[in-house]
């Protein structure tokens, strides 16, 4: 096994999420938040932010982007993190399936639909209508039910621009510390900002911090479409008798809690992300996985994105997107998959795929 | 193995299809020409036609229906097929995914969808735009690839009223005399109202039979967005290296016609059925599939529904319904699977489905 992938448990961990055929499943979603200035680098420009989760969806399939003509990156230029999650696809043979749960533009790829509509802004509004985080994890089930039939690792990744402030509100109100916990996409991570929305949030709804027990309500209130689906597929895999992996950085905290409190046995859970994740200095996703459910693993996998010949791709390790389309999930199970597969072999992989999305889009 | 299967090509192609993790794939579409008075039976009265192919993806999932307050069933109260295909999935612990390919309503559950609009009546117009279909045979490619990773039988079944129709229409313009060999949800075929819609809709576009070589070009006058979806699920599991039952009566035929003229590897393709189809004395899918593609395996399998204590199924051994929504597959697919599973031990399981059934609806 590839000395490249780590976890919080330790070594023998690793090993049972040791998978012979993972699948992967990109949920892409949407929620006005992200509008909310200085929050997401996630799309070149604030017009851009609702095309960044199709694109991303495209990019896993055809190495390009069809709904943009670009390949989604950050104003200055980083490349999406769906660069790693489609070269990992790739180099393990790992099957892909993308949910859409609410995503505002339709990615130009066949997709299974929740029937969801995007979420709204918190900091002005209710985030969903109940029901549709019941639908959400209504629909997450069965599918999730199906996906561990077929798979011995569902492992599920998404794409949410502004999802780590949602991810905020809906743990804070439910009573996890996360604030100055989450991680963001930029080394600068606005956390005052995403303090302030959420505070802003939570009095205008007359919200305590810890105050609401409901995962449904408190989703509802100031979650996003994301956290329900994926929530839900990985219920229904685990339910099935599957193992999961949360492909995500803290975000997927916010999916932990939510488990939680539905009552999910989550021993066969685990989460899966990039080191750069892990040792992000700006958050702290072990912390708060601990805080959520004691010796939960966070399987993580180091990529040496600091020793690529690519600007785009060292940024990766310097603070830069980090994370996202389940980028270190993706990189775990192809690592656990083809023992042979290593950090830096990826890597160079993951180089030559940058190279030939910039190609394919002339 | 069970002897209630029977293969076209002798017993040892059934053991070839036998399968360890088999899938099932539902295809559900719609096409305007399924309104012509007297063509079909699928659905209690005309106005309710569009709601069937919905309805029997709900009750795959459910084992009751959403969008309609029944169970989908013909004006005399025959059930739907896919009280079978329900019940032999659950007897297999085969796993299901429901594609929507152009159906005018959509179901209430999680479903891929190939951004299809429902197909146009032959008798007064194209069918399809050339794109769409294009477009179906592209995302049908990407899923069937994707499933074959994870499947080592992909079963695709479909449910779209007036379908063998459009099929009639499509073989005939590319070459294969189907007349009067196309099946029919009826004990009374009504073959002379098909060929006169068929005629009709030839000789108003200017097209002889057979002087159509272009499977997409045939596809989109005259066919139906079912076709090119199965073709293409069925063409991207082939290409990946996968095995392939088509799981339907006479519109496998049509889309067996799309794969050959595609240029599609067939070795590894079977079609899958009942026996009520096969035998059928109305129509003839045996002449028509080895007319298309001579030694093409037909597996069948017999539930001995002659037997049940059910008029209501006994009726699909009168001639009735016979099949749809993939049943004959997905039983063979079951069989396959579990080697203890028989006929009439599944027509057992099917009884009490159908009770049950009857039960949720109150």
């Amino acid at each position: 096994m590839s000395s490249d992938i780590t976890s919080t448990t330790g070594r023998p961990t690793i090993a049972r999420f040791g998978a012979v055929n993972p699948v992967f499943v990109c949920v892409i979603s949407y929620t006005a938040t992200s509008e909310i200035s200085g929050l997401t680098v996630a799309g070149a420009n604030p017009a851009l932010i609702k095309y960044t989760s199709p694109a991303d969806a495209e990019f896993l399939y055809y190495g390009k982007c069809k709904c943009i003509d670009a390949v989604p990156a950050t104003p200055d230029g980083k490349p999406t993190p769906a660069l790693i999650t489609r070269t990992a696809l790739q180099k393990g043979g790992i099957p892909k399936f993308v949910v859409d749960a609410g995503a505002k533009i339709k990615p130009l790829i066949p997709f299974a639909s929740f029937g969801l509509e995007p979420g709204r802004n918190i900091s002005e509004e209710k985030a969903m209508d109940v029901f549709a985080v019941e639908q959400a994890l209504h629909h997450g089930e069965l599918v999730g039910n199906e996906l561990a039939r077929l798979s011995d690792l569902v492992v599920i990744g998404e794409s949410i621009p502004g999802g780590t402030t949602t991810a905020l509100a809906v743990l804070t109100a439910l009573g996890i510390n996360a604030k100055f916990k989450v991680s963001s996409s930029m080394p600068d991570n606005p956390h005052t900002l995403k303090n302030k929305v959420v505070e802003s949030a939570l009095s205008r709804n007359g919200v305590k911090p810890g105050s609401m027990k409901s995962p449904v309500d408190a989703v509802a209130m100031f979650g996003d479409p994301m956290i329900p689906s994926v929530a839900g597929i990985a219920r229904g895999a685990l339910t099935a008798g599957g193992k999961v992996m949360l492909a995500g950085g803290t975000q997927m905290a916010a999916v932990l809690q939510v488990l939680k409190l539905l009552g999910t046995r989550i021993h066969e859970l685990c989460i899966g992300t990039t080191s750069y994740v892990v040792n992000d200095k700006t958050s702290d996703l072990t912390g708060l996985a601990n805080e959520i459910s004691a010796g939960v693993p966070i399987l993580s996998c180091d990529l040496h994105l600091d020793e690529s010949v690519k600007p785009g791709l060292r940024a990766f390790s310097q603070g830069y997107v980090k994370e996202g389309v389940g980028a270190g999930g993706a990189s775990l199970a192809a690592m656990l998959k083809s023992n042979r597969l290593t950090g830096r072999k990826l890597m160079k992989a993951v180089e030559k795929e940058y190279e030939l999305s910039i190609e394919r889009h002339g």
